[in-house]
């Protein structure tokens, strides 16, 4: 594990991805966008999965030099097109096309179709709080999770992302519609490490927290059982009609050919209606009575949605961001 | 159990609200609300819940002469106050200004301060669909959840509701962020049946199916763990921030105390890019996805969010809805 500063990644990253053919601005963008989720401890869509975004672009799945163009309008409400384009440049885009719609309008929504993976969601949420505006946001994914009373992952698992902004620390939420992910189960595994919870089911139908028997049944459990299952549903079909874009059921079921997706953009701009002091000691007290609960472990306080980001961040920021040495090897060698 | 039929039950209603000293167009719209809410099959939100919503209106925590009014807005975004009116009808006229706002700009969003209990959340996403829009709504509550790691009941369980419209039968989800609520716990422990998954944590921190158990500790679980936790936090800070309005923490823990809360209605018209042919037709498939997965028990098909209300309306609506002897006695003597 090497401890690499936010610059020299960011640069070595970027190099890599002009090699792949990336215009120079639009490499040092999407080399930004991973470096951030880097360094915020998302390292399962940050660095560790460059190598398979690379493979993506190798193959010709994520095109290069795609944009995401805009393919209908009516007020706040918009259609893009991402033409499987770079997937995190196209949700930027799009979210930064929200926050001016929002702006305008109060509030804005763009719908995004045709797109690829948007890496770390949570970027999205970062990027509308930090222009001082809620965002909410979400994407499908290929079909990898059996509906509740299901055998067959005929629904996604959906991220969703939503942010509330906070001088004192934006309040983010990134959350898959599975209660773990199969990245999760691997790494469970190989640790030899039983799951915290209940997190899918074994081949004979039990809940389980033994991770290997999850990836065996491939029947992870959606959040809140049956009511994750329903937003998941739900989320898919918005995100499908709006953009009149692939829903999940028709997406590849293959992490290396997984294109073609739908995503939403919500922008809220409640400065618009002001006063923006008296919100911010509304969010700042909500906080607030998070930090007065009682904690289960003494140790342990309850924290806020993104509150743990923020503490990896500075660390990250000033020790260097941990990098696997073998993804850096693999990086360096592009 | 008596079957009324459903003018029948509206008019009694009806009545009875009169007798409150509701105006009668207002009477005739509340009572609707709880007849429609019943006879699909949201018991615990229908007329089984009249006899507390009696109570508030006589205590006066529900000002019958309370009426919802904008305070402030810009473009498609606009700030209500619910003037401590009737819940039901608040959050229906804030749903109607949504639909108006969506109409015009594409996308339309009302918060909501200061006002009662929504009954069933479900009706305000149904309204959205039933006039072809996508709804999306939610409410904050009285503290009754312990957030992750938390010992406290400090959030709320905060209900969320998605509605999609669809020709061949709307699709609408209604969940709150608590896996069971103490209705649900009270009823089955009084059936002695024992959850039919993890509920909440005893008095010694274990996960448990024993309802008693949960109702002796007071920490029923959030869905999905960790997850659900964030996004009541989330939901909770959307509706107080925007609204100006009451946060979870702020708002008196007694259910027949429980005022001044805080709401979100947002909706969508996709019909503006269109064309609605083709989003029903996505639509469609994704329902047809879900009914094509295998299911769990050959007996039980996977269903689509709302698919379940609509056999249950169709039924109710033949065989007249299904009225504890008890709570109709107690309708009939107001």
């Amino acid at each position: 594990m090497n401890r690499i500063p936010f610059t020299e990644l960011h640069r070595a990253l970027s190099q890599a991805l002009v090699k792949l053919c990336f215009e120079s601005s639009k490499a040092d963008a999407c080399a930004r966008l991973f470096t951030e989720t880097t360094c915020d401890g998302v390292y399962s869509h940050g660095v560790n999965r460059f190598p398979r975004f690379v493979a993506m672009v190798r193959s010709g799945t994520v095109d290069v030099k795609g944009e995401a163009e805009r393919i209908g309008y009516f007020g706040a409400l918009e259609r893009w097109d991402g033409n499987r384009g770079v997937g995190n440049l196209n949700a930027q885009a799009c979210m930064s096309r929200t926050i001016e719609l929002a702006r305008l309008h109060g509030i804005g929504c763009v719908s995004l179709r045709n797109t690829n993976h948007w890496m770390r969601g949570g970027s999205y949420g970062w990027q509308a709080v930090e222009a001082g505006l809620i965002g909410v946001c979400w994407t499908n994914t290929m079909p990898n999770l059996p509906p509740w009373g299901g055998i067959d992952a005929s629904i996604g698992n959906n991220p969703l992302v939503i942010g509330v902004p906070r001088r004192n620390g934006h309040v983010v939420l990134d959350i898959a519609m599975s209660q773990f992910s199969y990245g999760a189960l691997a790494s469970h595994r190989s640790r030899g490490e039983l799951l915290s919870v209940d997190g899918g089911f074994d081949t004979e139908g039990h809940l389980t927290r033994d991770p290997a028997a999850i990836e065996e049944s491939q029947r992870p459990l959606p959040i809140g059982y049956w009511k994750g299952s329903g937003l998941a549903v739900m989320l898919d079909l918005i995100a499908a009609t709006v953009s009149m874009g692939r829903a999940t059921h028709e997406i590849a079921n293959d992490p290396l050919k997984e294109t073609a997706i739908s995503q939403m953009f919500i922008a809220i701009h409640p400065a618009a209606l002001g006063p923006q002091d008296q919100m911010e000691q509304i969010a700042d007290e909500v906080v607030s009575s998070l930090h007065r609960c009682r904690p289960v472990s003494e140790d342990k306080p309850v924290r806020y949605p993104g509150e743990q980001t923020l503490l990896i961040r500075a660390e990250n920021l000033k020790l260097g961001i941990p990098v696997d040495s073998e993804i850096w090897e693999q990086i360096l060698a592009i």
